[in-house]
């Protein structure tokens, strides 16, 4: 199998010598206006502007084109018939579910008050029975907004033990309810829309668990924030994990800020640094499943584009 | 399949109508002195006392016995012969396990300094280039120590694209110097020995790749901690997630309280709260394997106790 790849480094290490080595896969480099001649079967796309990626649209013998993005309005109408598209959301929600698992277990295992200790320089024992440091095994957790990201997180919350459930604007109101209070964890992964906004309310703090934390990484105006403060202040709620709120940015002074039980991020879920040797890696995944003839991830119907 | 559990409420719960309802398992419940009269197939033991085990060791047509407990010393020779004997090591390592990746996924979502920000009321944003975050995809994992707990680290990994390679005594050394050299994080779950003490000493961290990421989850006296200060000043050493420290307890004023790459945990690594909850859990999958005629986890030689 013969592939355009971008000419980065991350990429040359995909044909070199060593544990990235793809066996079976022939990978040429492009770059900006250096496209090499001859037929490809694919084409990984990505930070070509658009003379490039014009050029490596019409590579001859092209069968399979990957976008390292999670939109394709770049390439729209422009696919040659037969050729499969392929797009990397999950490169990207990738990131968002990783950092909704780190809260989630910086809270369970207790990170947010080690880090309070360690600023005031107290090695803070915490004995067995009354430690408050849980595992994920065996919690459930009600995952509201089931797509591609709360996919991955449910895969990567299965080897702690937890037990996941998704919810959708599809699942019954009366299974919503039952799932909410029975839950450990609510995480939020909802947009904000009429049907969304102030979701999380009193009245639905008061179904929760008493003790159950809440996780918001979808936006801030999904939860009521003085009603959050008051299922806090109450114990209803064990704590909460939060990468968005309402107001955002959150102002000097704001009662959230010193909750100890509160875990706040300035709305980073999907920031990395690491996006190149990412998308590389990806690349990779999908090139492996591809030369041994499994369907990768990520096909995109080019009628949808339309 | 008739067995017997203690009678504690997370145990009752597996009986209920609910999630856990474990269908072909009929539970029946002991307690001190009380041990009900019949044949089973199966017994659960946990925190039962002398007179109680040996009466549910005695019960007519036991196959299994599963001992939720990691050490198998208290029944030690007290196994009827042709029955299997399963231990609980991985409810234990979990808690350890899930600490371990807990402080990696911290340090690469920028918990620490979000925890820090936080105690300051300050909405820190970070841009996408230097913002310092990472995902664990596609990072290499060099687990040093590489035995039950090790192998749980790598299935917790797995999900998050992480590179996990084990490293242990029987590791041809030129592979050890070639996976430290390679890793983005090396994780110390080692024991203290003659072989292991200071292995992590100015010259080892002078062979790490530079800005790699050290995590001490093993015995403090692995890492020499004024070569460890010395890395963190230089940046060969990108930062530090120690759940064990030498000297420990750490005292007030140690110089590793107040460095900002350093996430400190005060040996709590398999410390937890909801012990029989998941204990529970624990019982439950290893039953379901039993009445689905699995081979669950856990089998140990009677024969290896003398």
């Amino acid at each position: 199998m013969r592939v355009l790849v971008p000419d980065l480094p991350a990429f040359r290490a995909l044909s070199e010598p060593g544990d990235l080595f793809l066996p079976g896969v022939e990978l040429e480099f492009y770059r900006k206006g250096a496209v090499p001649e001859g037929a490809f079967d694919g084409v990984v796309l990505w930070l070509a502007n658009a003379e490039t990626r014009a050029r490596l649209l019409a590579v001859p013998g092209l069968k399979w084109l990957l976008t390292l993005t999670a939109g394709i309005d770049h390439v729209q109408g422009k696919v040659p018939p037969g050729v499969a598209l392929y797009n990397a959301h999950r490169l990207h929600d990738r990131a968002v579910a990783a950092h909704v698992v780190a809260g989630m277990l910086a809270a369970a295992r207790g990170l947010h008050r080690f880090r309070d200790a360690q600023a005031r320089g107290e090695w803070r024992t915490a004995a067995p029975p009354d430690s408050g440091l849980l595992t994920l095994d065996g919690q459930k957790v009600a995952l509201w907004g089931y797509g591609h990201i709360g996919k991955l997180v449910e895969g990567m919350l299965a080897p702690f033990g937890a037990r996941v459930y998704g919810l959708t604007s599809r699942t019954e109101p009366d299974l919503v309810d039952y799932r909410v209070s029975e839950a450990d964890w609510v995480v939020l992964l909802l947009p904000s829309t009429e049907r969304t906004r102030g979701l999380i309310d009193a009245r639905r703090l008061g179904t929760f668990k008493r003790g159950a934390w809440l996780s918001n990484q979808g936006r801030g105006d999904l939860v009521v924030t003085a009603d959050l403060l008051a299922a806090l202040d109450s114990g209803q709620l064990g704590g909460a994990v939060l990468d968005v709120t309402d107001p955002e940015p959150l102002p000097a002074g704001h009662p959230l800020w010193t909750r100890e039980n509160v875990l706040l991020t300035p709305h980073v879920a999907s920031t990395t640094t690491d996006l190149l040797e990412r998308g590389a890696a990806y690349a990779r995944s999908v090139m492996l499943d591809l030369s041994q003839h499994r369907e990768p991830e990520g096909r995109v119907d080019p009628q949808d584009l339309y």
